[in-house]
C-alpha cells in the first residue's frame, strides 16, 4: 500500500508542478520554465517518494521495468492506477488553482494538455509526434534503467533522471508538448476534453513502444553491466 | 546556540538571495531567474549550515519535523526565533542595498512580498492563493521528510531539496509570489508594510496547514521505508 | 560490443536533443535553452550508458584519453566508428521529426550544424573559431579527465561534465554553435551539406588539438593526484 | 608546483567563461544566462582541478581559508600569484576572441569588468556596492568553507559552492556585475583600464572583508560540527 500512496502523491506532483508551471506561469517563464518544471518535479519526488516506491510516476517507466524483468506484471497494474488517480488529481487541483484567476477560460488557456498538428504549437504532423515521443521515452528509459542499474551509483540517479526529462521537454514542447508518460496526458487530457481526448491514443501508444524498446535492451543485458 | 547562528545565517541568506533576486534583478532574470535564487539559496545554505542546524530556515519546515516526531517542541520555537531574527536582517540589508539606485521607490518596486488578489502579480483569488500554499507546503515537506529520512542518500538531500523550492516558485509566483515559509513572508512584510501585513496571516497558516500534513504522514510511517 | 551500441545511443542522443533543441525550440528556449540541452543531454548519458562505455560520446574526449594514456588506440578507433553512426543517425531523425512542420526549410532552418564567419550567428572570424574550440575542448577535457580519475569521486562526474558542456555552450553560441566534437559537427553537416561541409575541417582538427593538449597534461600527471 | 598549474588553469577558465558569458553572449542569454556560466565554471573546475588544488580560483577564498587556519600564508601567497596570472590569461583569450568580430570595440563592449554607479549596469551607489560585496562574499565563504568541513560530503560540494557563485550572481549584476573574487576583477580591468582601474580597489577590500568574516566564524568553531 506505501508504493501506491507514493506513486499518488509523486504523479500528482508531476501534473501539477509540470502543467502547472505552463497553465499558471507560461508567459513569465517561457519553454525552457516549463522543461525545468518538469524535470525538476521528478527531481523532487526521487528523493521524496523514490526511497519507497522507486517514483515510477509514468505507467511507460512501470511497462519498461516490467519488459526488462524487474518489476512484476501485478505491481505494473498497481502502480498504473495509482498513477493515473494522482494524475486526474493533480490535473484537478491544477485546474482549481488557475480558475482562480479573473478571466481565466478552460477551453483558451488549456490546462497543459498534449497534442500535435493544426492549432497546437508549433503544428507538427503525427509522424512527428509519433517518431519524437517514442525515440525520447526510448532513450528516457536508457537513462532510467541504466542509472538505478545494480552496479550504478543510485544516489545520483534521481537527479539525471528529472535533468533528462527536462532536456526532452527543452527539445520537444512544440512538437507534442512533451508526454513520454500516459498518465500524464491522461490527467488534463480528461478535464481539458476534446482534441485532447481524440489524440490521447498516440500519447499511450507511443511511450509504451518506446519503453518496450529500452526495456528489451535491458532485458537482453545488452546495457547492462555484468 | 550554534544551530541557532546557522539557522539566522541561512534565512538571511534566503530571503536577502530570493526576494533580492526580484527586487535587485527581477526586469533582468524573469521569474525563472527569481526561482532559481530561491532554489539555489537553499542548495547554497544546505551545504554552507546544513551540518551545524540541518538548514531549515523556514518555521513550517521545523514546524513539520516536529509533528514527523524530528525535533523536539522546544528545539522548534528556538529554531523560529533564529528564522524570523535572520528574515527580517535580510529584508533590512536587502532594503539597504536596493534602496542605493537612484529612483527606488520602497511602495512601487517592493521588497519580494507575499500576497495574492487584485494588484498583485497574476491577481489570483484568496482560495487559489490558500490551495497553492497549503498544497505546495505540503509536497515541499514530503521531499524534505522523505530525502532526509535516515535510510536516504543524504549526500544530495541539499541538492534535491532546493531544487524542489525552484520548481515551486516556476509554477506559483504568479500566484502567491510564492511563500511555504512563514519567516520569508514575515521579513519584507514587516518593511514594506500595507497589503503585506494583512496578508500576512495566509503565509503563516497555509504553510503550517501543509507541513503538518506531510508530517502526520510520515509520523504515521506512511511514507518512511522501515 | 555493449560499450560501441552504447557509444552510438549516446551520440545520437546527444545530437538529437542538442542540435534538436536548436532546430525545433531555438526561438522558444533561446540560447540559453540550447546551451542546457547540450549539457544535460550528457548527463543524461553519462548515467543511461555510462556504466557501459564510459559515455565518450565525442572522438576528441575519446583521443584525449587516448593521449592521456587511459585507452588504446584500438578501442579508440571503435568508439570513433560508433560515434559517427550515433550522430549521422541522430541528425537524421532530427531532420525527419522537423520536416513534419509545415513551412520547414532545411536550407533555411539549418540543423544545428557548426560553423563561422559572414552569415553564422555572430559572424566571428576564422581566427576566433580556432582559438575558441581549441580553449573549450582543452578545458572540457581537463574536467573529464579530472572528474573520472581514480581518486575522483566518480559519482557526480557525470553531472559535472554535462554542466561543463552547458557552460561551453552558453559562452560560445555565437561563434561556432559550440562543436568540441567533431561526430556532433559530422552529423548534421552531412545532411545540411554546403558550408557546413567545407568548414567542417576546423570542428575536426581544433577539438583533437584542444584534447590532446589536455591529454598530455594529464600523462604528464600534471593535474592528477599521486 | 601542481596547485599552482591548477589555480591558473582554473581561474583562467573562470574569467574566460564566466566574463566572456557576457561578452560574447550576454545579449542572447541575458544576466541568467551570465549568472549560470560564472556559477558553471565553478562547478567545472571544481571536479577539473579541484583534486590538485581545491579549486579555489579566487584570493578571497585563499584569504578565508588562511584565516579559518585551513592553509599557510605561504601557499595563499603562491595561490595569489597563480589566481592573478590565470586571470589575466583567461582575459586576455577572450579579448582575442571577442575582438575577432566585426565590428567589436573594447571601450564600448567591455570585458566583463566589475564597477558600480553612474554608467555601470543599475547604477548602484559606492554603498551598495561595498555591502553587496561585503556580504555576498561572507556568505560565499559560509558556503565553502562549510561545504568542505571534514565532516562534510565532499562529493557535492563543487556542485553546492557553484551554484552559490550562480545565484549570488541572479542577485548582483545590476549592482556591481559580481565580483566576489579580486582576480577576476583584476584580470579584465587591467586591459579594459579607465573606470575599471580607478574602482578595482573596492573588489579587492570588500571580498577579503567578507572572507575574513566568515573565516574568523569558522576559526572559533561556530559553524563546524565538531
Amino acid at each position: 500500500m506505501k508504493p501506491l500512496i507514493a506513486e499518488l502523491i509523486g504523479t500528482f506532483a508531476l501534473v501539477l508542478f509540470g502543467c502547472g508551471s505552463a497553465v499558471l506561469a507560461g508567459g513569465e517563464v517561457g519553454q525552457l520554465g516549463i522543461a525545468f518544471a518538469f524535470g525538476l518535479a521528478i527531481v523532487a519526488m526521487a528523493y521524496g517518494i523514490g526511497p519507497i516506491s522507486g517514483c515510477h510516476v509514468n505507467p511507460a517507466v512501470s511497462f519498461g521495468a516490467f519488459i526488462a524483468g524487474r518489476m512484476t506484471l501485478n505491481s505494473m497494474f498497481q502502480y498504473w492506477i495509482a498513477q493515473f488517480i494522482g494524475a486526474v488529481l493533480g490535473a484537478a487541483v491544477l485546474y482549481l488553482i488557475a480558475s482562480g484567476k479573473a478571466g481565466y477560460d478552460l477551453a483558451a488557456n488549456g490546462l497543459g494538455q498534449n497534442g500535435w498538428g493544426a492549432g497546437y504549437l508549433g503544428e507538427y504532423s503525427l509522424v512527428s509526434a509519433l517518431v519524437f515521443e517514442i525515440v525520447a521515452t526510448f532513450l528516457f528509459l536508457v537513462v532510467i534503467l541504466g542509472a538505478t542499474q545494480k552496479s550504478a551509483p543510485g544516489m545520483v540517479a534521481g537527479l539525471a533522471i528529472g535533468l533528462t526529462l527536462a532536456v526532452i521537454h527543452i527539445v520537444g514542447i512544440q512538437v507534442t508538448g512533451v508526454s513520454v508518460n500516459p498518465a500524464r496526458s491522461f490527467g488534463p487530457a480528461v478535464i481539458v476534453g476534446g482534441a485532447a481526448i481524440s489524440q490521447l491514443w498516440l500519447f499511450f501508444v507511443a511511450p509504451l513502444i518506446g519503453a518496450a524498446l529500452a526495456g528489451i535492451l535491458f532485458r537482453q543485458k545488452l546495457l547492462e553491466t555484468e
